[in-house]
């Protein structure tokens, strides 16, 4: 393959071009001596370098919004963590090494702890290496790594950004994002989406590129090498101005525009974004740091701060999605070999209903305290009998309205079953295609196949939606997939009623699906069922729109 | 639920009923004083202990066959292994404790160690318990634990048996099998079936019931207590003798009954037990063990050993299935959090393709040599383009028929488009289950849903049987649902070309399929493909034929 044009996972659209600018990987590993002449003097150094990081990520996180604001202020208080302070402080009167080669060590054992917890922990290493450089960098008065101020509108390339750099991005500047590694659920996706600019992941040999300026297109996948002296050119916005708020083609076809929250201030950019409604809120957040199950009154409070601005409006609940990649310590979830395969989501509940039934009745409550019409649906699905039991603790708790996630491809395969036991469906497109293509999402090596636009995902999401039809139930869309404004026609003309997302995104689904009729969407559905290739898929959509 | 009747999952057909033996479980920890008073003699004697449990599962591995064989003699193989002996003489001297709790931890050492490596090597686990329980057994000079000596016809209980216990079982004494954990495709299951004693595992309390006598039904999934002086019935025998050696209906549609084989005593197994060719060659023995891939010459002849008994007749040899959940130390594989959905099969060859050519070479080779009808195939195959690349270097090898696995759902979803690609497909139903369900196949908690009669799994397998008889290519199926008398039938009826299963059910499989008529098979193919739940399509395939 030339240097000049290389090929990775496109994974927020539109094409840009500039000046490259490398981001600095982590800071060179400390050195363990001389040792310090007061150990005690130096290991007082510490917390407080701590506290200056956490304090600058709590201040980035306070004029941050959405992922962003929570992104940073998790990053925050892995910086505070007293265990890491003090696991270093030991190490230096212990050892009598610098507190820079402390702290490099202690976030070492942390890191091994979490890669080797596997899953959702796994991903969580990034976080706390960023944050060993951040406290490092304090400590020895060095610039930290990460992205540098940028003088002019760039093209940002990376191995894989650490969360807090993504947050910290500012898209007056950045022009477009390439990185190495990383799959189209990673940090950098996401929030590349959510700014509006251009990225391609899972690059390999983006960081080795010699030239000094390259032009990255998130629609076709590739980035290449463009003449160092042409102008920076930045990726058109997507007309979202031209949106009026109902999300529907130009012919009336409704479609919902939803958004996905994940606590209360998500819920107010959603509102503030002019989100219909949640097509997805996820109840993680209510649980995280719990080492004992949440009272049914916290939690119900929990819930109402996120369901208050929807007052009168659609929101669809996730029941607890928990288990070994997910950990949450009351549920002492079991050592797995393939956490993802596990006994994850709604299969938890099967042996602690329990859980289950109390979440719902904290429910029930805040949706009376908030006045927001709420459904709920279970994440974890494969069978029509595990929708039925569902359904039935759903009524038992006297929410009127149950739905599961698809998510699993034997729920996508039984959908007409799947639907005779519940009210509505919702198709999770990152989980669904991680299991369509047996390819975790976490994984570079295995990114291409985890592209909402492979013949074999947009098929099964084809069944889901005939179903939905000929059962005349609601089937939303609710992973990235929904993001994308040319997806998102193509999922229409699928038969989907409904696409939640990030609040930032809203309007310029919004704004594409208005351009266009039910017709349009059909034929560009019609289009990219039958393309053999993900290339190919897109390529006929956008013909057709 | 009541203690009288327990629900599992039914891993081999038919009813049998009679007295309860428990199987032992593993021997009391060892105590670790008082300590020797010669600790170099004490040490000395755990290699002697070692060799004569070593010799001993050689002995019982040279009276059995196929797969009975090749787990004896891999469990002997273990116990004889340097590594953990030395270890434990180790302890004996460093520690000064008795040699049966030396044996204990150094065992306990790499258990730990395969555990911690997860997939393929975690199955491991089971083994090594055992090895370590016989050597200890042998220093005490006590019992061994597993299958105690049966005076009459019994029905098993046990946890899950140890590889050894259920390949050193007779069939004329063991009348069924109950199981408190364990899969579809567990050792215990494939087994019972190629013994064709009824089974069922992943029954929760079964250890804990208190009844003298049980009833367990395979089919249905359930195990019940009964009358204790009642006479013990047998499973009447599926009527094999009545199979004339060529896979037909009655109506002379043909269906290859195909053996699948993993190394030459499984080929010869397969040849006597009347197979018509190998619908899955396994190639993986010839790598095992191996610091180096092993030579071109090498794989030649080890590929030859195992066609030899199929000159004139056909052999489709899958290529390597390694990656991080079967790693082979010279591919590196690298730590996955989920290795069931990483770099495995043919994802390994992207980055290496120089081991699929050599491995091409050496079974193009090995063709010539032996006369057998040759065509090749690729695991973990996802997506039609990855065909296409396969297929392109079996054509460069100079073999003239290149085909794929279907296992991964989307590969099903495209079937059309990958069997323009390739001359035949073969579907791994294993696997495409554990994906398909997002359920670890290992995993006893999720074992319910791997089970091959589920709704889901079967419209994913039509899919693939509608492209093939569309395309005119051959559509075989591999996996454990091909021993399955009656499922056979159904797997025919929705356009299955060829069945290839373990050698021990191949007359059962094709006495069932020559009692029944093409327009039968596709009458139940249809009924089970429209009901609800496992046990109704199980019931509706049973009420057509």
């Amino acid at each position: 393959m030339s240097d000049e044009q290389l090929s990775g996972v496109g994974v927020s659209p539109g094409r840009a071009s500039g000046p490259v600018v490398k981001v600095t990987e982590s800071i060179t590993e400390p050195a363990s001596s001389p040792g310090p002449d007061d150990p005690y003097a130096e290991a007082a150094m510490i917390a407080p370098a701590a506290q200056a990081v956490a304090a600058r990520l709590d201040a980035m996180a306070e004029s941050a919004a959405g992922d962003a604001a929570t992104i940073l202020t998790t990053t925050a208080a892995m910086a505070a963590d007293p265990a890491l302070v003090s696991q270093a402080e030991q190490l230096v009167t212990a050892q009598r090494i610098p507190a820079a080669r402390a702290v490099y060590e202690a976030a070492g054992n942390f890191a091994q702890a979490l890669a080797s917890a596997g899953g959702y922990m796994a991903e969580r290493v990034r976080d706390i290496e960023d944050v060993r450089d951040r406290i490092i960098a304090e400590l020895l008065g060095i610039a930290p790594p990460g992205v540098p101020e940028l003088g002019r509108p760039s093209v940002l390339v990376a191995r894989d950004l650490a969360p807090a750099d993504t947050a910290g991005l500012d898209p007056a500047t950045v022009l477009a994002l390439a990185t190495e590694e990383g799959g189209p659920t990673s940090h950098t996706a996401i929030l590349a989406r959510s700014l509006g600019i251009p990225a391609v992941v899972a690059v390999r040999g983006v960081l080795a590129m010699a030239a000094e300026a390259i032009a990255v297109d998130g629609d076709t996948g590739t980035v290449e090498a463009v003449d160092p002296q042409a102008p920076s050119v930045a990726a058109t916005s997507a007309g979202s101005a031209e949106w009026d708020g109902k999300g529907a083609t130009s012919d009336e076809h409704r479609i919902k525009v939803l958004a996905n929250v994940g606590n209360p201030a998500d819920a107010s950019a959603a509102a503030e974004a002019g989100a219909e409604g949640v097509g997805l809120f996820r109840t993680e957040f209510s649980y995280l740091d719990a080492d004992d199950e949440p009272s049914i009154d916290q939690q119900r409070a929990a819930y109402r701060a996120v369901l208050e601005p929807f007052r009168g409006k659609p929101v669809i609940v996730r029941t607890l999605d928990a288990g070994a990649d997910k950990p949450l310590a009351f549920l002492a979830p079991e050592i797995e070999p393939n956490p993802a395969l596990g006994v994850r989501g709604l299969r938890v509940a099967f042996d602690r209903q329990g859980v289950l039934d109390r979440q719902l009745e904290a429910i029930a409550g805040a949706s009376a305290d908030s006045g927001a019409d709420v459904s709920v649906m279970a994440p974890m699905v494969a069978t029509a009998e595990e929708a039925a039991w569902f359904a039935e603790r759903v009524a038992a708790a006297g929410i009127g309205s149950a739905g599961v996630m698809i998510e699993v491809p034997a729920a996508a395969l039984t959908a007409s079953e799947v639907l005779d036991a519940v009210d509505f469906v919702s198709i999770g497109t990152n989980d669904l295609a991680q299991y369509t293509f047996a390819a975790d999402r976490q994984l570079g090596a295995v990114a291409k196949l985890n592209d909402p636009w492979q013949p074999g995902l947009l098929r099964l999401i084809a069944l889901v939606g005939e179903a939905g039809k000929a059962k005349g139930k609601p089937t939303g869309v609710c992973g990235e997939a929904a993001a994308d404004p040319l997806l998102a026609r193509v999922l229409t003309g699928l038969g989907v009623t409904s696409l939640s997302m990030n609040a930032s995104s809203v309007r310029a689904v919004g704004a594409s699906l208005a351009a266009v009729s039910l017709a349009d969407c059909e034929q560009a559905a019609q289009a990219a069922l039958g393309a053999p290739t993900v290339a190919a898929a897109r390529a006929a959509a956008k013909g057709v729109s």
